[in-house]
């Protein structure tokens, strides 16, 4: 839904209205917010938003749960939709493609990690797309993705096929490349054995791109009820994570998608010797796994990492590969006014799928 | 120094008595100790211990410090000496050559790590050269290196050079392949950037191989009071790690040599994305230190992992190339007597090299 205004203000280069969905504070419910955005630069386009996911760290950020937030906070760093205006010298997009954004919205490009396309690891930091300062513009507040529009450099926008489903788009853009990412990093492909810890939204996702990869796949879950669900997939076998302990089999590959407490040493002694673990999930601060000097001796030869979403172009070629193959999140489609139910579905762990907001659903 | 009977004994299939220096238990001071090995299998040599290196951890083991320990203890993991009779179906020995011991005398030989020459990754675990039982010989305890020989599988023992100096030989057995390990590991090579973080024993060493295998070499170390001997090796740099916090500078790889507390993280900072930090030193359990789930993330793609001494043949490799490059630790040359001595000034931190026992000066 786009405001009428919008195209005129890209065209005269004027700052872009719009309207979204915002908190006013950590405490307060989402409320239609009137904002207006940067004007479109030579190198931007105005992209027209169709869906925006939401995703658990929505909430972490709109609750001020990490950091002070900065408020009104529109959240959103899934987004996918339309292009309806490119700066002069845009490239990669025309008008009436499709785009999609994800967690950044730019970085420093100068630093090595930006050289190398690791702009989420930018040295300067990224520019978070919402609850951040964007040093590009005079240090003004990013806004997220519940939201009719957004202004973006075509360098932090990928390209989206024309029949790709959107709703599915969205999702991808930080629960697909957050698994996607460390399973290219370590190199999982074929004839590897790779564990999965966690079997929410994001290890559903390193299951589907693990086997993908050819992959042999366990996963361990905190009980057996999704067992059948893991095995129809295709994964060889479902533990309950209780068990780690008395297990024989060892893996090559096992990433972590925990968001509760758990001890990292009882997955390192899975690794067979050589093998890697990729943190993605992470527990709240005050039940932080640890693991000390002795416990990287005492299962020596065993790495560990941490991995935050990736790179715009491996962001491109995650979407790539997951719609050639076919790879998306469940998705379940709510609109503008169901955004605080969602939140505490998903805070109440009452959620089954990941919500993506329609937002043809926004009035004008 | 031989006992006139051991070559008889061994000749004969009978168990092969030896002398040594034993700790009866974890408060007591050194005595002499006449004990005897198991007899000379077809596979295992007989060596007549020339030199004997004193680790770190001989103290943490004879003081029961790490766990309880099998007493009477007779420490040493750092064995140089020469061959004086081989059991029929050896054949990388024979009679009259020089041969080395480290860590390890035997391990399973089965299991994949075994398979790998990972034999200090063994799943059953590997048979320590003292204070373990030893499951090949009715779970016996295996008596260490402060002693005139050792019955050993030719499996476990590195062949060394007649010109070798075998004063030096003696302790690279353990912190030569100990910091050898991990750097190739890591795959340092020429134009790689390294730090290495703890310039004791363990940190000279590293640097050593470090700047050998065509690194660029920088140390972090608790003062400034070694830069002189640090710069005088190659080394480009030597921080104060105290300003870790400050530092511009990253790196490809971080070897930790540190046996006191420090902060992990301040480290992880200081690699590239993509890099690698190996630890080896192991402080006291009560400051052992420690990082969490959101230590990796907030630092992520950089992989932290831990190492212990190395397999048999990647140690024979890492004698081979030290003798060729003459990389050698700083040792000092101590009789049997003085072993309480190197003890104590081991621990108070007055010892300023490797202390290794000469033999000779054991009596019969």
């Amino acid at each position: 839904m786009l405001l009428e205004n919008n195209l005129n203000e890209a065209k005269e280069g004027k700052r872009v209205s719009a309207v979204g969905y915002c908190v006013k504070d950590k405490d307060s419910k989402f409320e239609k917010f009137i904002f207006s955005r940067h004007a479109m630069g030579e190198n931007d386009i105005v992209i027209e938003i169709l869906f925006a996911g939401i995703c658990h760290s929505d909430i972490h950020s709109a609750k001020s749960e990490w950091h002070k937030g900065i408020y009104p906070m529109v959240p959103g760093h899934e987004i996918a939709g339309k292009v309806v205006a490119v700066g002069s010298k845009v490239s990669k997009f025309k008008v009436g493609d499709y785009a999609g954004v994800g967690c950044m919205v730019n970085s420093c490009g100068e630093c090595e990690p930006c050289k190398r396309s690791n702009e989420q690891y930018c040295e300067k930091g990224m520019v978070a797309t919402y609850d951040c300062k964007d040093y590009f513009h005079n240090d003004e507040p990013t806004y997220g993705g519940y939201s009719n529009n957004i202004v973006v450099s075509e360098n932090f926008a990928v390209n989206v096929p024309k029949d790709a489903p959107l709703d599915k788009v969205a999702p991808l853009l930080c629960a697909g490349i957050t698994t996607y990412s460390p399973i290219k990093f370590s190199k999982v492909g074929s004839g590897r054995k790779v564990a999965v810890a966690g079997f929410g939204g994001l290890g559903v996702m390193a299951v589907k791109y693990a086997l993908q990869m050819g992959a042999e796949v366990s996963v361990f879950a905190r009980n057996k009820n999704k067992e059948k669900e893991a095995l129809a997939l295709g994964v060889k076998k479902l533990y309950d994570s209780t068990d780690s302990k008395a297990i024989e089999e060892r893996f090559d590959f096992i990433i972590s998608t925990i968001p509760t407490p758990y001890e990292i040493t009882d997955y390192l002694k899975l690794l067979r010797v050589g093998g890697e673990m990729a943190i993605v999930g992470l527990p709240p601060t005050e039940v932080d796994p640890k693991i000390g000097a002795s416990g990287f001796i005492w299962n020596a030869q065993k790495k560990v990492y941490g991995s935050i979403i990736g790179g715009i172009k491996e962001t491109q070629e995650m979407l790539d590969f997951s719609l050639k193959h076919k790879i998306y999140p469940e998705t379940e489609i709510i609109s503008v006014n169901q955004i605080d139910e969602a939140y505490t579905n998903l805070t109440t762990g009452k959620a089954k799928f990941r919500y993506v907001i329609d937002m043809a659903t926004l009035e004008k």
